[in-house]
Parts: C-alpha cells; sequence; structure tokens
C-alpha cells in the first residue's frame, strides 16, 4: 500500500480522495487545506489524517501528492512535492500564465507527474481513439470536438475562472491534441456572451467556435457554450480517410418513453461528476500504475504547457479577431 | 399502356387508382362502385370513365381489374373477373370465411391474380428480408411481429371486421409465413378487450398475443393491440444463429429536439397510408409487371388461404383455450 | 460497521463479497466454503477470515450472511442462519423445488430475508418501472420481456440447472411480477432445442416463448434463448393506455463507427456481470439499509416462491402442451 | 395546366422534368438543350416537344421556364426569359460571379423567380426550422451545418465548378441565412486538399471549415468535405437558449443487424437524387404555387446574391487568411 497526501479539500479534491481510497493499491494519509473544517471533514470520511503541505513533504513514508488545491497554487506545489521527491498527480491547468508555467518547465523536468486531463481516461473517447488507432476509418483529416456545460457558473466563478479557454476548453485543446496525431500549428476563435450578459460585462465570453489547423492542413473545430439547455454535451466526431468515429452523449438510463409526440429517450449524464465517474476512477488507477513503476505517465507537464498554449493562442485571437500561429 | 378497372372507390381504391394513375405502364380506365356519387369523383380526378362491373368484364380492351370493393364481394369478383379473362389484383382478406374461399381455390387455379398483402413490399421489410436470405446473421430461429394501430376503429366497423385475427392480424400471419421459411404447424392466442369494454361487448378482443410453431420448432410470436397510444407501430425481429435483424419503425422525419427531459425523436408515421405508401407504390409496379409478363405474381391464391386458416386456427384457439394444429 | 459473513466463494459469491467489502456501513467478517482454496483465496483478497458455517452462527458479531452456495443448499442455510438470529441475503433461486420451498415458507416467516433477484435493482428497469408508477404513459397492458444469453452454457451445466425455466426466466418470471401490477392466473409455453440439440437431449429446450395471462386479462410474453448470437440481450417494453416504456440494451461505450455499410453502434455489454455491475451494487446496498433497520426487504420469501411456481408452471405447460392455471 | 419549359436536359434538367410531369397542374411542353441527343431523349419520355430557346421564349403559351443549362447561361436565360414575360425556375447557383449577378439584379427586380436552394424544401430540414419558428428550444444561438459529399467528383469537374464554396457550400451559406434569422456580418474560412492532391494541384480545396458571425453575436460553423467515406452526410444543428434541434441524415430503411460487432444501422441514402427527392418534388410544387398566384416566391434573387456573397467572402478570407467583413 502507497500512502499518498491530498492538497485541497475541495469538490474535485473529494472525488481523488474517494477514488484513492478505494484503490487496493492506495492509501490516502493526509489531507491538507487551509479551510480548517474542510480538511477535518474530508480527513474523517477517509481515515486520513489532517496535515501541513510542510509536514506531508517531510514525512518519507508518503509516496505522492494529489495538487487540487486553487490553480494558483498549482506550480509553487509541484515544484515543492517534487523538490521532497514525491510523485505528483496534479489538476488542470498548470497555471494560468503560460510564461510562468513554462518557467517551471525546466525544474519539473524529471518529475513524476500525472495532469489531470480525466477526459483521456473517459471510457467513450478511449473507444473513439482505440478505433482510430486501429484504422477502422483510416486516418483522421478533421476533428469537430463539442463541449457545453448544462448551465453557466455564477459569474464570480467566471471572474476568477481564467476565462473560457483556459477554464473549460482547455479540455478540448488536451482532446484535440491526442487525437489529431499531429500538433496544431495556428488557432482561430470567435467567441460571444449569449448566455448571460453580466459575463460579457466581466470581460469574459460563454459561446466560443475555435479552430485549429496542422501543418499538413488537417482541421479541428471546438464548439463550446457555457449552457446546452440540455445537459451535460460532451460528443467527438473524427472524420478520416475511410469513414468516421463519434463519442456520443451517456444516457442516464436505457429508457425511452414512446408517446403521441414521439419516442423519448433519457436525459444526458448531467454533469463532469457523473460523466466522467469512470474516467476519474482510470485516471487514479493510471496514476497508481505510475508509482508502482508499472507505467509511465501518459499525460507529462508538456502536455499541460501545449494546451496551455492553444488556450492562451485562441483568446489572443478573440482579443485580435486574426488567427495565431504557434 | 395497359387499360384496368378498378372495383370499389373506397380508401383503399383511392390509393390504387393514384398508383395505377401514376405507373407509366397502366391507364386507370373504369371504376365501378355502387355509390354513384363515389365513382364520378374518382372517375373525375383519374380521367378514368364511369362503369358497372358487367361492361368492364365484358370490354375486351380491359386488361386486368383492381378489387376493393367490400370484403364480402372479393371472391365473386375475382371468379367473374377470371372467367372474363382478366388479370386480378385483389386486396386482403379473400374472404372473411376459409370455407368458402377453399371451395373457390379450383375454378381460380389458373388465375393470373396478385394477392394485395402490402407489407410484402414495404422497403424495410424488403431490406430485413434481403439480410436474412442473404445468411447476413446465419438461419432463422425465431420471430417477433408487432403491429398495434395508433387507435382503436369505431365499434362499428368492429363489428363486421371478421375480428382482430382475420382483419388486423392477417398482414401478421402472412408476414410470418413470409419469413419463417417453414409452415406453421401449430397455433395458440390468447386475446383481451383492454382498450375499448365495447369491443369485448361486441365479441372481439382489441390485444392479443398469437403464438406459431412449425414443425421443426421455430416460434413465432403475434404481438398485437387496436391501440398503441404512439402512432402506428410496425417492427419485426428475426432472430437468427448468429445475430438479429429488425425492420423498427418510421419516423415522419429525422428531427430530435435535446432539452431538459432528453433527446426526443420525430413521431412515428402514424398510419398505413403514410407508412406504406411506398409499399402501395411498388406492389402496383409489381402488378404492371405481372401483366406484362415481366414477372409472376409473388401473392398467389394460396397465400391468401394460408394466412386466412392460420387467422381462423388463431381464432379457435382464443375460444377453446388451447393449442390448435393446422 | 455490521459483521456479515459469506457462504459460497464461487463466481456470484466473490460479486457479493467485494461489494460488501466497498459499502461503508459493512464488514466481511467470514468467508465459508467446502472448496477450502477457494475460501482461502477470497479471504485474503478480501480481509476476511475463513470459517466454517457453525462458527459464523455461533458467532454473535455477525448479523448477516450472504447464501451464496449451491441452489440445493439455499433452503437449509436460510432456515440455520435464521435460527440463529441472522439477517440473510440469499441468492435466487430458493430450491428447484416449490413443494420443498413452500414446505419451509413457515419456518421462514418472519426471517429478515432479501432474494437477490437483482434485476429489480438495474438502473435501467428501475427507470423503466418508474415512468410506469409515474403514470408517464398511463396503465400498463401488456408486456415484452426479452432475455436471451450470449452463448449457450456447457451442457452439463444445463443438466443440473433445473432447466431453462427456473434457471434463466425465473428472472423474467419475477420480473413479470414486479411490472404487471397484478399476478398472471394462467401460464402458457412453448420451447425448443434450436441452439444446441445435446441441449434437447439433456431433456431441456434452449429457446423459449411463454405467455402469463392475469385475471384482468393483461398479457405477458417472455422471450428467452440460451444464444443470441449479439451479447447479452436484456430488454423490456412495458405498454400502456398512452403509450408505451422500454428498457433497452446497454452498449460498452457511446462510440459509432460510420462507414460505407452504415452506422454501427459499439457492442452491448456482453454479460450478467457486466450489465448488472450497479445492480448487484444497489442490491448490497439495499440489504445494508435492512441490516441498519432504515429499509424492509422489498423481496421476500413470498417473491421466491411465486417466481418459482410460475416456472413450475411454464414447464408443466411445456410438457401438457396445453395452459395450466395456477 | 400551365406550360412550362425546360432549359437544360442534363442531370438536374431530367429531375425537374420529372416532377412537372408528375404535378396536377404543370406539363412540360418543351425540352431546350444544345446537345441535340439528349433534348430529344428527355422529350421523347416526358412527351414534350424539343425546342430553341427562341422558339420557347416567343410561345405566348409557355407560363415559364426552368433554368437547369450550364452556370454560365444561368443570368442571361434569366434576363432573357423575363424579359418575355415567363415566371423562372433557375438552379443555383445565380452565376459563379458576384459581380455579374448584381449588375443583373436591377433587370431582374420584378421578376417571377424561384432560386433553387432545394434543401429548404427538405422535409427534415422543414421539420428543424418548424420547430425553432415554434420556440421549442428558445432563440437560436449556433448554427452546425455539416455537409459532406459521399466521393469527390472528377478533377475536371472542380477545375470547372467554381470551388468549393460556390458550388458546394453555396447551400449551406443559403441555410445558415435561412436558419439564424439574422445576416452574418463577417466570414472566416480554413480549407485543405486532404482527400484528392490534384484537387490541390487544381487549385481548390476539398476540405473546409467556415465560420460565420451575425452583429448579435450569433456563431455558425460550416464543415465540408468532398468525401465523407460513409455516404451522403447532411446534418444540422440549431443550438438554442433551452436546447437544441438536429436534423440527422436519412437512412435507406430502418432496418438494423445485430450481431457480435454491435448493431449496425442501415446506410444513408447515398446522394443528392435520393436524399433530396422529396426536396425536388416540394420545391416544384411550390414553383407550381407561384405560378397560380398562390404563393410568392420563398426564395428570391436577393437570396441568390447572398449566398453568392457569403461564398466569396469565404474565398476571400481562404485567400488571405484572415476573416472577412460583408
Amino acid at each position: 500500500m502507497l500512502k499518498i497526501a491530498l492538497l485541497g479539500a475541495g469538490r474535485i479534491g473529494k472525488i481523488h480522495a474517494a477514488n484513492a481510497v478505494a484503490h487496493p493499491d492506495l492509501t490516502l494519509s493526509h489531507v491538507v487545506d487551509p479551510v480548517e473544517a474542510a480538511a477535518e471533514a474530508l480527513a474523517r470520511e477517509t481515515g486520513a489524517a489532517v496535515a501541513t503541505l510542510e509536514a506531508v513533504l517531510a514525512d518519507e513514508s508518503v509516496a505522492a501528492v494529489i495538487v487540487a488545491s486553487t490553480t494558483d497554487t498549482h506550480l509553487d506545489y509541484c515544484l515543492a512535492a517534487h523538490a521532497a521527491g514525491k510523485a505528483i498527480f496534479c489538476e488542470k491547468p498548470l497555471d494560468m500564465d503560460l510564461a510562468r508555467a513554462s518557467a517551471a518547465a525546466g525544474p519539473l523536468a524529471g518529475a513524476r507527474l500525472l495532469l489531470g486531463f480525466n477526459r483521456r481516461f473517459d471510457p467513450n473517447f478511449q473507444a473513439l481513439k482505440a478505433r482510430l488507432d486501429a484504422g477502422a476509418v483510416g486516418g483522421i483529416e478533421t476533428l469537430q470536438i463539442t463541449s457545453n456545460d448544462p448551465a453557466p457558473p455564477p459569474v464570480a466563478y467566471v471572474k476568477v475562472s481564467g476565462g473560457l479557454f483556459k477554464d473549460m476548453a482547455i479540455h478540448d485543446f488536451d482532446m484535440a491534441r491526442w487525437l489529431l496525431d499531429e500538433e496544431a500549428c495556428e488557432v482561430f476563435a470567435w467567441g460571444s456572451a449569449l448566455v448571460d450578459p453580466a459575463i460579457g460585462a466581466a470581460g469574459d465570453i460563454d459561446t466560443a467556435r475555435t479552430l485549429l489547423r496542422t501543418a499538413s492542413g488537417k482541421l479541428c473545430v471546438i464548439a463550446n457554450s457555457r449552457r446546452s439547455g440540455f445537459g451535460y454535451d460532451q460528443r467527438i466526431e473524427a472524420y478520416a480517410s475511410a469513414g468516421m468515429v463519434r463519442a456520443d452523449n451517456v444516457l442516464e438510463s436505457s429508457v425511452q418513453l414512446w408517446t403521441e409526440t414521439g419516442a423519448q429517450a433519457d436525459r444526458f449524464q448531467n454533469f463532469f461528476l457523473e460523466r466522467y465517474a469512470a474516467a476519474y476512477r482510470a485516471e487514479m488507477a493510471h496514476f497508481a500504475d505510475i508509482l508502482a513503476g508499472r507505467a509511465q505517465s501518459s499525460i507529462g507537464y508538456a502536455d499541460g504547457l501545449a494546451a496551455l498554449s492553444l488556450a492562451e493562442a485562441a483568446g489572443e485571437s478573440l482579443r485580435s479577431g486574426k488567427p495565431v500561429k504557434l
């Protein structure tokens, strides 16, 4: 059993805590959070101890940390944990600032680090990638990534979120990189505040269409909205030379209602905790494999930088109204 | 251009008239109907002449008749038309009485006759049969035929309809024969009046489940209801040794509505005129091929007798509460 | 934490053991199995102790037993556990013999017993029932239960299985009772050995169609095959006065392949361990609720007897060729 | 019966000829084509006479012309037909050159002219628009138009086609205008030659992603490829404030094959003659209504200019690499 400490007892921290507890190879040993009550509650629930970051890093029996604290602490905690010889499971994004994140790349070069782009572990997207990798439809040419949230977050959250591209589309930029088999060389983005004028007033957008282009001419569309009106909308279509593979939304059940107005399927699984529950479990299992030396990290620091750099380029394109070369 | 006369200017007669008019090889020459106004209206619309049955049969330029009159006239008109040397397109069922229909089999032995089991011409069921015939899923073993009307007919109609088995399930008995590749040797049926107590009071049922069994042990379920509550429900599932082929309902459009309650498809095409429009056209085209000597009738008198005999057996089983051997 | 002991360390026992271990309120304390190696392996994996039945029953700290041993031991173990004051989670079926099971009903009258009809806990079937109970489509009239295994078991298994009705369709009889809201009063069944002649030679069938009828005329069809050719096929359609609710098969992923031959969905989840994983977890959670006094058992001894009695009646109908009244 | 003359006896001309012949109010009187054999064959088939353009225009009994000749003749024929007092059904596009087409707008100002954007008459897209217009999902915000051909045309055709935007995407520009309820004010396009290098060598693209933006911030993505690998791919998704409406591809039949590899639906209707057969019929019916004074043309000259202007802007954006304001 490997001891692992959690930094950050918020919503996403709780998920990782539960998955660490349930994993046969891992023990959640410590919970660290500046909000004492949060740390204590989660510690009680999981059988872990409340601790400070310093104590965790000094404890040689702790093999790894999960960085699930606020984004502005990610880099510092990664650097400290790596210096203390711990393996790191770090939530996305690396940081809000590409320059800062780039500067940390050197010191973190040799880190055993898994970055939490959870969608790579979703069974549906994995099945899609497996079909592509197996050549079931030939070579990929274009990609359509649709990623709409069910409802917009409070404006207070939007203001500190880093904006739609870094907060929300960052996942989609990673998906694009994962599936296109070629880096994007140019980005173009348009965005609007159609859902909530207050989001526009806060200087952000809630609706965007982003185009990526690779050197060989592959094209990718990323469609984002902060509000779908019909649940969590997470779909990918990969067009290739001999057909198309798509991963569709996941329904709450297989039940259909047939009435005078037509056949109605069940609702889509409504948000990320539900839709990506299996992905979060698989992600933790992969981290356990990394700790045990059974696997190399499939999502390293460079992946975090690359996604962040696409997000910054999209933001720049939005501001300038022109495509941005990478 | 071959001249063809219509006997019966009712709902189904009008469909056949329109399809005959639209067919490049056929001319609708005469319309015969005891209700003069009906005959005249349809004649006007189609450019045909109003005529009596006698005149039609005496007219040597008329190559064929469409028997779309009331069921009790089918046999007599077929016999007369055959005696006059006409080819015959006769609506189902042959007759309400198996004994009477059997008695006419001799005289009609050599007739060029197409019986109107239109579902054999439905593109969806034809695609299903094509897959089976091509061996796409191996040899057929069991069959599920679902055939529900959108809403029950008036009780007045039910009383003269010949009952659910002869009026409605007769199509399904023919489908079973067409797809099973082996004749049923035994029938068992249960029925209830669940939709409308008046149907029960009239001595009929509105809901039935009928089992067919062949000598080699193939099994078929026919599910019928006079009212689905969700439109016209016409589906078939054919289970075979290496999989299953199904033909599903047909939707009014490919439109879906995605809202908070789920994804809603469009309504099913609501009734037989809409769902089987293509089938009726193809049926008339097949009749034109028969007339032109390009094809043999694919549905002959013997098929009509066989379906009627299954319907009678189902009725007998319903009354006796026991399976009936054929 | 409530201590619970497992009787039977086979395939289904292992599932229940894992779910008990994962449940926050339960501790798996003991594993009992005549095959010592099996008991030891599972005990090691789960942190439980190997024990004898006698020791378990004598241990006052053990609150409950899971009866997952061979079917012929179910009744004896239930009686012994109840006499020792333990709550019981017993796998289906109660017994192969209705008379024997009926005889035990008296002594077990007051037992806290949950019978393992896991499908009642499947999220899809629960969603179906919830729609029906909410009146979304009016009152239920007819029911279609389709339950096909992916591939036939070895004939050696078939010979000791109690036959298709008691081994396989027993679940469907329970589903019919759960959904029809009225007990069946008559059963009719036809069966064939179409999949494997050896199954026929062993005196069993591998393909069946069973009809149930209630006093008010509700009809139910149960379609069973030991081999679908396309995976585990578990579907229900409930027809009601204003529409229909169906629960469809569950796919391995939401991925579709679009190629020249059409759009291909992913495979159905292939067998019960996968399809009903969530149901087994929910079942254990319900048992924990019973133990904690938070819930009454939703599936009691009488439900086991009723399903067994339908299975016997179906077998009798198959042999006699006639409907059997209950 | 209104007499109507056909200019152009090619593939699309034949469709319009057949629909005119089948329409109860129309008579196809003349066929005009420089290729004499083509004109004669179609005239023979439809019962029309071969004629010259001059003769047709001079014939006062001819009420209307169908302009289905090569694109470079569209404007001249429209001008001549309007000067002769004929109503006009003109195939898209108006012309390859926006300036030329704009110049003809004045003389054609009062023309009774229907432009052949057939997709507006597709029952699926009409159902989609009807849902939007009825407010079923609130106000439209973004639009995704997917329009992929099954296989690329010969390069010889590509060279004279006017390019992907004017030849193929012109329909999609019209769809966007029809559905967005607001004109686009800016266009951005990226394109590649991924399907066939010869298309690239000919100076054209075979794959494109085009973004449209309206003044209020509505966004539209148009996805085009000259080759899907899975048939004719014609889909629209309209995202609105309370949900989404989509029109999906249309299948050849409702048949599904369930085998070990999953459930396979039938192929998509493969190309425009099949997919838009009903649309072409409805388009001709609308033209008949215009001729009879029962309707105003729903697609006028200005619509043709607007779509062409979007196509030109997309081409300009492709060349310049920058968004283009309209």
